[in-house]
């Protein structure tokens, strides 16, 4: 029920996903509503409704979320813990989404707090950035822990055997960025050294702002203030950068003429930057995941969304969380045993 | 002496700023070189050389620097010192030469910690980022300093009576962010609101990453880390962008021959986003002005940093900035007192 267009969009997508990639899914929602739209699509009884009386209102932040228990959101958090569903799909305020799945769904055992995973459109594999705003203060043991979700992500939904990680910092040299930079970049240090009672990363150390859309490492790890801030500056600036692009090529009788015959170029490279075609971000570590669609997503946008959230929960991706981080994580392979109690301290 | 392309490029640029727009200034450098290139511009009596027989290496960093007493960054802040000069223009290193300038010129009187502040290209006025890195780790006392001090680069350099101020952060709402940007949108809230013992500001709220290109306001305050990345992340973005556009437009031959006709937009367009138009960074807070090239910068960059230069001494950035948050800063027009040891604290 979140989102700019819902509910009417929310099933367009949905009724997509099923129909051309076989995706299992169930629509959460006001039960007529829902239904009727189902009828509209020609698709009432190919997908299964779970009547929400309740829905979070776009605006709604983080704790007026935990005062509805039967939104949408949170009837899907239900369906979650009882194992009639694997992973959620929302496009409602990211701030809602967070809260309401972070409290309902709650924290794998042994991670110390969910992270906000975006995947960035660089060539030839998306570079995962996180945290992207969940955890405006964090500490290092939680960027730590962020490296191993996203890792699990790059695995899960990029096909990346052993994703190359690092630590978004001022100055690519060891030693430079504030002190929590610092700090983590130690920790992550160690974990690539060998057996350190850490589960194993391959950790490449440092890169900076400019390099975020070079695709030299698979995992970008920060803290949700910078990771937030760093994402928006790169949506604007791209913004930017093709408004003063379009601007240009209007500029001259003559460039007219040839931006008619680019046209077709130009809708490709628009489509790439679409966010509609990048799923939306992923709340990972807790146990099921929520895949968070843009406010203003349309049927393709959920349809993405959908399918994001059906790789993630097809490819285990709470179980390979669990391996590396829970207080059962045993070596495997390159992976080594760590302490069960690992970072708790700063919980 | 400092910058890729030293000292040749250099001296072209400073005698282009000399002859092209009135700039008096003196080249600090190793004296026979100096004068050789001088004599091939032709301009060996028109501008005068200091000796300084060493230069900070590139790749020195902020310690390195301080053993270095002749460098020509260390002679150049001798000279402000002497009130031989007003500012410094240097193509070196950011770390050594902001580490050089603050030891040297030192803070001025009640300013705790010296920034860096970049213009970025908005129109129709650039918008002053700061702090660009010369702090990782803030206080929110530092960061309403850095407010008064981007007020008046916009006011100095881009001729705005009463700069509008934002602070970066994540959701524009009130009460968002980290610890950090909650408490320094409490502070500059209270600078906005009246007499308080501070300096009046015009401050808007708070701004996120995507609005950084926006041209809304006129400073965006932030500390140096987030400030860093968020600015890297822009120039990553934009330079991404372009080069996405690039390889569409040359992906047909359609749109191949369109290319042609627009060779000449695109460029005017690229010249917006060179570093080489813009001047480079600028330390401010100290007992004398420096502006920071790029390290890449060839003529025109230098000719620009020694315009930017220029103005900022012309427009006396230094008294305005004593007079907004010095020890004698006294309520002029919609200045008011402020309380001469404020912020102390955090020193």
């Amino acid at each position: 029920m979140g989102g700019d267009h819902a509910p009417e969009e929310i099933v367009k997508g949905a009724v997509r996903a099923v129909r051309e990639h076989g995706v299992r899914l169930v629509l959460v929602g006001r039960l007529p509503e829902l239904a009727s739209l189902l009828s509209k699509e020609g698709a009432r009884g190919e997908i299964p409704v779970v009547h929400a009386e309740d829905a979070l209102a776009m605006h709604e932040g983080a704790l007026a979320s935990w005062r509805r228990p039967r939104s949408s959101v949170a009837v899907a958090c239900r369906l979650i813990r009882r194992g009639d569903a694997s992973a959620l799909v929302s496009a409602g305020s990211t701030g809602g989404v967070v809260a309401t799945s972070t409290v309902r769904l709650r924290p794998q055992p042994s991670v110390l707090r969910p992270a906000l995973a975006v995947a960035l459109p660089t060539r030839p594999v998306p570079t995962v950035l996180l945290d992207a705003g969940a955890n405006a203060d964090a500490k290092p043991e939680m960027l730590v822990q962020f490296a191993h979700l996203g890792a699990a992500y790059a695995h899960t939904a990029h096909g990346v055997a052993e994703p190359r990680v690092a630590m978004l910092t001022i100055g690519s040299e060891p030693g430079k960025g504030n002190k929590l930079a610092r700090k983590t970049a130690e920790l992550l240090s160690a974990t690539s050294a060998g057996p350190t009672g850490q589960s194993w990363l391959d950790f490449r150390g440092n890169i900076e702002g400019h390099d975020l859309l070079s695709g030299e490492v698979d995992v970008v790890v920060t803290d949700g203030f910078t990771g937030n801030v760093a994402l928006k500056s790169v949506e604007g600036a791209v913004r930017f950068a093709f408004d003063t692009v379009r601007e240009a090529l209007g500029s001259t009788a003559v460039s007219r003429a040839g931006t008619l015959l680019q046209r077709k170029s130009l809708r490709g490279l628009r489509d790439r930057f679409d966010s509609e075609t990048y799923g939306g971000a992923v709340l990972l570590g807790l146990n099921g995941t929520a895949v968070i669609a843009h406010g203003d997503s349309r049927a393709q946008g959920i349809e993405r969304a959908c399918l994001l959230a059906h790789e993630l929960a097809a490819g285990r991706i709470v179980d390979q969380v669990r391996r590396r981080i829970g207080p059962s994580a045993r070596s495997a392979g390159r992976l080594h045993r760590k302490a069960g109690n690992e970072g708790q301290g700063s919980g």
